[in-house]
């Protein structure tokens, strides 16, 4: 197969506005998500990985594009998209929010924010989420607006990440709690700052809002975090497969529903509002699924996904499902992974086939998280 | 600045049908495309070209994903979401549609086929128009169904593809017309075989209608042209900006309407159908742009874009534009662009500065296309 893939730049697939620093901090790897360059890793992914996991991180997450709903009908507009109960969305408040079409299946996990009463932002995961709530709007006749405007987060991750979002902005950020945000204005840098974050590490993303400033912001958070040992990072795979999160397109698609990937608790069955996949999430709840989110434990030695679905067979030869991300985890000493398997496959203990592409392993079906 | 930039794949970033078979021919340089991974380059971008403008090359372009649109209103839908005129159009025809939002903005500009009186495949662009699909479906309450087939183009391209397109799959070929399509089983491989293909140089796109031959079909396609000396190839940014062809994403976005990027023909505002986009092109067309695309000859050695748009000022300092795509054309040995810019910096002959990222160089505004 394949030894290393170079990336054609072009500007359909935008630089985000950390290129250059990112660049300047030895970016390697590069991945494109939502249209835009994203980095990978600087190091290697497992010393990245160790970085996240025991010091502090920096990611370029400009790629979380935020598309901006707002006007009289904005409210009504995300509460169609998502079965997750809004009523009570309070200003400073993100939620997270499977987005689900008249079928239950998912368009998109984006973070939810609400920036004020008639405004909020979709910090969007790989797809064009904007597209499919201007077709809504246009449809529905909603008295909207939905544009991207000039935001780019920056995200600092890891158990000191409260030590250098305190030395950059205050001490008041130890207070701010898990997925609240609040404005602030340093020195002239216009931000968001929100507790939240793609790892389970614990940290901040930092909305920049103004894109023009983002060497700036790098460069300040660079040198806030010099003292805790702060080091450039991306989402890492691993970490985040150890802790269960989910990655849209690669552990779900439009072809699931929530409830097959362990999202059942995000959606409020119960709701009084117009919610467009509220009538397929209730007879799905009714008559179940077929299928469902588990881990996998593989046998041998490190392992890395390849780009691509591994195919799960039980002893009899028959397809129950596929991995979907597969990793390595340094902390654990196992090769571990995502996968959507039969309900009858899916029992902790089961043992299954995984075909890698380049090898056929034994694997062992179990519970998520792996790292709690 | 950065030298090259390694890929990192995930399933994300889907491979091709046909990927394998395009690392085992040499594809070096990727991009992602519409989340699928597209080979850029095989040999050198100059020497790809040079196959492609001189003999004829094969390119996996399963990045033109299909959304097919099908159902007792897939008619009306498709109309609403494009300014051409389709009350005509045939089984068996493709046509050249972009699609426009309710203020005239580019969503993507697909080829449309119609397979049937209620059936249609949009063949992308860069962009989820199915999302788009899906929300004017659900809003307007529309009876269709919207799914993604089982479909990869393989494109055969440049002056000698009738001879490769005769001898792979007979001499009727020579009699397709230009934009006009037939269904074809070469031997048990199901295929859609159009004439059309994103270059001027001729040629036919083949629909694989089964991703499992896609392995199968790129060798059959392969052996058919070793006699005409087929070369591996994809999309040419050379050859494309040479012919005035659009890139939706780099030389158009959802901020540009039709008329400011050259395609104000295909809008047909005459027409009496039910047209999101028709209000507000109308009113455009009424009180004109303000800016629109022009061709850019920039003096100086060699030069290729490097995914980012170049500004463009006059010689009093005024920004007037972006150049959108940049190359040097080797039958004109001259360095060629697409740009945008204001109408009154927009005549034949108007000098500009460009700004690179590297320099500042001298171009001249000239009419398209650059070659004919």
């Amino acid at each position: 197969m394949a030894g290393i893939l170079e990336l054609t730049q072009s500007s359909r697939t935008r630089r985000s506005p950390f290129y250059d620093a990112t660049i300047a901090a030895g970016a390697t790897g590069f991945s494109v998500y939502n249209k835009m360059l994203l980095p990978t890793y600087y190091d290697t992914p497992v010393a990245d990985y160790w970085s996240l996991v025991t010091g502090v991180t920096m990611w370029d997450v400009a790629v979380e594009r935020q598309i901006e709903i707002t006007g009289p009908d904005a409210h009504r507009l995300v509460t169609l998209m998502t079965p997750r109960n809004l009523s009570t969305m309070q200003i400073g408040q993100c939620k997270y929010v499977p987005l689900c079409d008249e079928r239950g299946g998912l368009v998109n996990d984006p973070v939810l924010l609400r920036l004020d009463d008639d405004q909020f932002w979709l910090s969007i995961a790989d797809a064009d989420v904007r597209l499919w709530a201007m077709g809504l709007a246009s449809g529905f006749g909603l008295d909207v607006r939905i544009t991207e405007p000039d935001v780019s987060p920056l995200a600092v991750q890891g158990p000191l990440a409260d030590e250098v979002a305190a030395t950059l902005l205050g001490e008041w950020v130890r207070e701010l709690k898990f997925f609240r945000f609040r404005p602030f204005d340093l020195d002239g840098i216009p931000l968001i700052v929100a507790r939240s974050g793609w790892s389970k590490q614990g940290g901040f993303e930092l909305y920049l809002r103004d894109g023009h400033r983002a060497g700036e912001l790098w460069r300040r958070v660079e040198s806030a975090g010099q003292a805790w040992g702060i080091r450039p990072g991306a989402p890492s795979s691993i970490e985040r497969i150890e802790g269960g999160l989910l990655s849209y397109g690669n552990d779900m698609t439009l072809d699931h529903n929530p409830f097959e990937v362990g999202l059942g608790r995000y959606c409020d069955l119960d709701q009084d509002a117009e919610i467009l996949s509220l009538p397929a999430l209730r007879e799905i709840a009714e008559r179940g699924v077929e299928r469902h989110q588990i881990g996998v434990v593989v046998d041998g030695p490190p392992i890395a996904g390849n780009g691509s679905w591994w195919p799960l067979t039980t002893a009899d030869g028959r397809r129950v499902g596929d991995a979907t991300s597969v990793a390595h985890s340094p902390r654990l000493e196992q090769n571990i992974g995502l996968a959507i398997v039969a309900n009858d496959a899916a029992e902790p203990g089961t043992t299954v086939t995984v075909e890698t592409g380049d090898d056929a392993r034994r694997a062992t079906v179990t519970s998520l998280p792996f790292i709690n």
